[in-house]
């Protein structure tokens, strides 16, 4: 039996890592957003694969919530005396990841790349780009149209959000690694992580085929909402919803995802959105403070899973 | 009246910096053998025309003799946990001058990258590589051919060395830089830095051209030996010199550019080499232990090529 589990950025890689923890390694594989991955400074950026990397290899920094435990900060010291860009902060252990795929995106594509730097990072479970095809997340905001990367760190996301699209999406594919997750035969469940819906999850669900093939599924498909108390624990997702109109509720989320989802995980402080939702809900503790937090989240979202079987 | 300086990587940095510690800015150009220059990791890396503009940023690395004060090894160590090459030695502060330079080459060419560089920090002289054609030095080993910093770097000098050659030399057209440095009306002086004669300074020598317009100078020319009592200050020029059976003396220096120098600046420990040979001599402390010594040599060399007007 395995599990697929879609995930974008740190929420996505913290759960990610508690099924990682509890499932045999063989059977987990993790489809990752690409709509943020960009370049700069000439290299490959593809933050939400390195979230999810760094995480299952256990050396993500958990001071930062981003990038390399330990990381220190000489090259941009160096690029500073420069003039060099600085506003995207690369640090010198991350470095060596986009240099080094750089050069693996010489001979192959992201996937063999992504492939390539979990296993030399002794990563045992399958991480897999929702596309080898260029999407890019682009956010409509009243200053205008600006690439994700801009938007979500150069602006510290201030400027106020309209829409977002996905350029490319629809003449993307899937990935050979997430087509053959859906077709497992094994395949147990598909788990929705609490990555932000609308900027983390929405982009691996523009990709012609991939909400067909969930919604024509014959196992359960859960989400978890990345909402607690109407508050992200991390990242943009309840401003840009307030600047939706939307309250950054668990009601929201059943809302966005509707039917394609059979269950919903929301924190237990907050309240029952499914009433008027077709999904069935499951409420406990979604904070995940540390890799027992995690943990726990996974088993309780598995067994949740099992139980809509 | 300005002054031309040929130099390869630490002595040629360490004279090139007291050169223009003493000389108004605008009138020192530091031509720099790029010999040794190949492509690590996807990224453009130029050792001598980096250590030059080190120096004379101020920022060169003192204890190790190359690279930048204050190096740290963090993007090395995430390198080496990715299983990546290690084998030549970036260090975290030095990366940020590979990747901007790279950036900068998709803009222009390596003269104007390099120019960018030295204003950027701050360099008010002018630093031009020795060609923007690619240029490689080759050393033929009882191991076999080996790129430079193969034989430099990876195998540490460790294979016999039996001869070297400059490909692409014969294409290569000497930079604009350099030309107008050559054609300067003002020029007062050509100076060799005290580099490998046979790895450093015999590269800018091989572009056509390069030669032919310092033997028909009317200007002095002077060089330094990189020896003293028989050893090379810094580097695998002695064990080189050895395995050719040329002793590492200044008399080797003489033959070696004949009558292309006017003068030479030797060690005041070593054997006078002139009596058979054509260049004038001066004899005084070539030893450069910080930057006093560096002017008061570099005073000291363009004094005695002044007499020899």
């Amino acid at each position: 039996m395995s599990v697929l589990a879609l995930a974008g950025g740190v929420g996505g890689a913290k759960l990610a890592n508690g099924l990682a923890a509890i499932l045999p390694p063989e059977t987990l594989t993790v489809a990752v957003n690409t709509g943020d991955d960009f370049e700069h400074m000439g290299l490959p950026i593809s933050p939400d694969i390195d979230s999810v990397t760094y995480a299952l290899a256990g050396m993500n920094n958990v001071e930062l919530g981003w990038g390399v435990a330990g990381e220190s900060w000489a090259f941009m010291d160096a690029m500073a005396r420069l003039h060099g860009e600085t506003w995207f902060r690369l640090g010198d252990r991350d470095l060596a990841t986009h240099i080094l795929r750089r050069q693996l995106l010489r001979q192959g594509n992201l996937s063999a790349a992504t492939d390539d730097i979990r296993r030399r990072l002794g990563i045992a479970q399958k991480i897999v780009p929702m596309s080898d095809d260029p999407v890019r997340s682009i956010v409509s905001t009243d200053q205008g149209d600006l690439a994700f990367q801009d938007y979500f760190v150069r602006y510290q996301c201030t400027p106020r959000f309209l829409s977002i699209r996905f350029e490319g999406a629809e003449q993307a594919r899937p990935s050979v690694g997430l087509l053959a997750a859906f077709d497992d035969p094994g395949l147990e469940a598909i788990i929705f992580c609490p990555s932000n819906p609308l900027l983390s999850i929405a982009p691996i669900l523009a990709i012609p085929g991939v909400r067909e093939r969930i919604a024509s599924r014959r196992l359960p498909c859960v989400a978890l909402s990345p909402f607690i108390a109407r508050q992200a624990v991390k990242g943009p997702a309840a401003k840009i919803m307030a600047e939706l109109g939307i309250a950054a509720t668990a009601a929201a989320v059943a809302a966005h995802y509707g039917d394609l989802i059979d269950g919903l995980v929301i924190d237990s402080a907050d309240e029952n959105p499914i009433a008027d939702e077709g999904a069935t809900l499951f409420a406990t503790d979604i904070l995940m403070r540390d890799s027992a937090d995690q943990q726990r989240l996974a088993r309780e979202v598995l067994d949740f899973a099992r139980r809509l079987t």
